[in-house]
């Protein structure tokens, strides 16, 4: 998530220290349930005792994630909910209830901390997901919101996780991507709706929400799933937003870019069976990308044929 | 939580700002789930769809609730949870996962947190209550971590919340309290066996975990109750830890003071009927302390029967 910084290039293959590195160093060593790790992923099933339902948890950190000089405390405590609810949409999962801690910053007011968690009530008005409790803590740092959300799966629906994808399998976004940071990521609309119909109608093989970027969020699916993925190039001209353009004229580099690598879209990645027709994609407002392939990369392939590799960045937390 | 700060005193009557002021305002305008309301509450029930499970959720940070530079991360990462399981024992509910979210100092190693998390597996081990997924994220400000924990009733006893208690009802304590600075607040053991034995057993009317301080949390209990509490004075000469009187002699303060208004014990305070027979508190290891009264205030009554104002205070973040 964020975008405040630039994104750094990650090895696909060794892996950078970092997040990621973080991450296979707790899947290996934790015991965690069967089936895909928690870490890493959008939604982790509870276990047994924990009657089907999943819950996922983000953390939002002023001056990473949000800009309280910038931004409203309502706008972010709205985003701070939103985020874990695009979670929820990329597991195709139904949100029950959310719960707040927050480590605010002395110099805020109560109403700014009001503010904060009408934002978070707001949204959940929104998405049927009720604010039910949660711990408020101050301090002198800037200020730190963890939301957890507890989810249900849709009926008979089973969630998706990023694993699941095979070679052959068609992608699809959501929506256009990039260029978020002119002002779609303080209001970001969880595609949650979507993400049911998507997961009752056309059985997604997986699903991820854009929060890092399309590129590295791809290939978070790549890895879960053990493949690679090759994007049509015709296909990634067509899901560029206009922001990204827009912002390409500010920063001097090619739209495409920020297409691939900017963060903070929550658009969804969808992987759908061969078999899917175009035209139920299509009816769902569904952007064709390209194709999952069995090789572990990352490929442009234009209208010529020719493949070129395409780097593996996007923001990654903990670079330590 | 944490006792690094002196306590501040807080108006019985009109509250004082600060988090107390933070969470009624919040009561009064979030449209939360009937019943008592999830924030300042030990444990959030989950609304319909939840399957009646219930859930908590705790931030802990750096240089408030704990020191980096003095304690280790496993310690830090045992505590971080064990604070969330007390909150389930003050609610008598059966943990079921754990789910983590940290945003780390970028100065940590690798290794300092996977020390972090493995403090966090352990505590998970040894009370059944696997940490299964998590948000990892680093950041140039000091590490926030914030633990959430699942839970459920057990069987058909139904889980305790703050209020609850009644004029005439005993007040007990789990154990003695105060000067918990001297090292057990790093290693708190949850009291969640017994807390699940007495709701068998006891059938309390109300319990909470002092986290804030006896005094306060006790307060807590008698605010969400409606009425007040008197404190037999030989009954907390009873209580006083042995680290309180220790504390004591550095500090200068009487023993007592310690053990009203030092925080971090996860000692449960146990509100039981007149009725429940002294022989079996006694049994589970309870130390009577005194008894619920309709004034809505704090009193300590000495052996000639004389009755004094206890002051409220304890440790209170936000106090913008």
């Amino acid at each position: 998530m964020a975008q405040e910084q630039s994104p750094r290039p990650v090895d696909p293959r060794t892996g950078a220290r970092g997040e990621r590195e973080l991450l296979r160093r707790l899947a290996a060593e934790l015991p965690l349930l069967p089936g895909p790790p928690g870490f890493g992923h959008d939604v982790a099933p509870l276990p047994a005792g924990g009657e089907g339902l999943l819950w996922t948890t983000d953390m939002l950190m002023d001056g990473v994630d949000f800009r309280s000089g910038q931004h409203t405390w309502h706008q972010i405590g709205r985003k701070a909910l939103a985020v874990n609810l695009s979670d929820c949409a990329a597991a195709a999962v139904i949100p029950v209830a959310a719960l707040c801690a927050v480590a605010l910053e002395e110099r805020l007011s109560l109403d700014d901390a009001l503010e904060l968690l009408r934002g978070i009530r707001d949204c959940g008005a929104e998405f049927d997901c009720p604010l039910v409790g949660g711990d408020t803590n101050s301090w002198q740092h800037p200020t730190v919101i963890c939301i957890s959300v507890a989810a249900r799966p849709d009926g008979d629906h089973p969630p998706l996780s990023r694993a699941g994808a095979r070679p052959g399998d068609h992608i699809y976004l959501s929506g256009k991507v990039g260029g978020s940071l002119l002002g779609r990521h303080l209001n970001p609309t969880p595609r949650l709706r979507l993400a049911l119909e998507l997961n009752r109608r056309l059985g997604p093989r997986a699903m991820i929400d854009i929060s890092d970027g399309l590129a590295i969020d791809l290939w978070h699916i790549c890895e879960a799933s053990g493949c690679g993925a090759l994007l049509e190039e015709t296909a990634l001209e067509a899901v560029i937003h206009p922001d990204a353009r827009r912002h390409a004229r500010q920063t001097g580099k090619p739209p495409r870019e920020h297409a691939l690598y900017d963060g903070e879209d929550f658009e969804l990645i969808v992987i759908l069976p061969p078999d899917v027709p175009a035209a139920d994609c299509g009816q769902l407002g569904l952007l064709p990308l390209g194709e999952i392939t069995a090789r572990r990369e990352l490929v442009l392939r234009d209208a010529a044929g020719r493949q070129t590799p395409l780097e593996i960045k996007g923001w990654e937390h903990f670079r330590g």
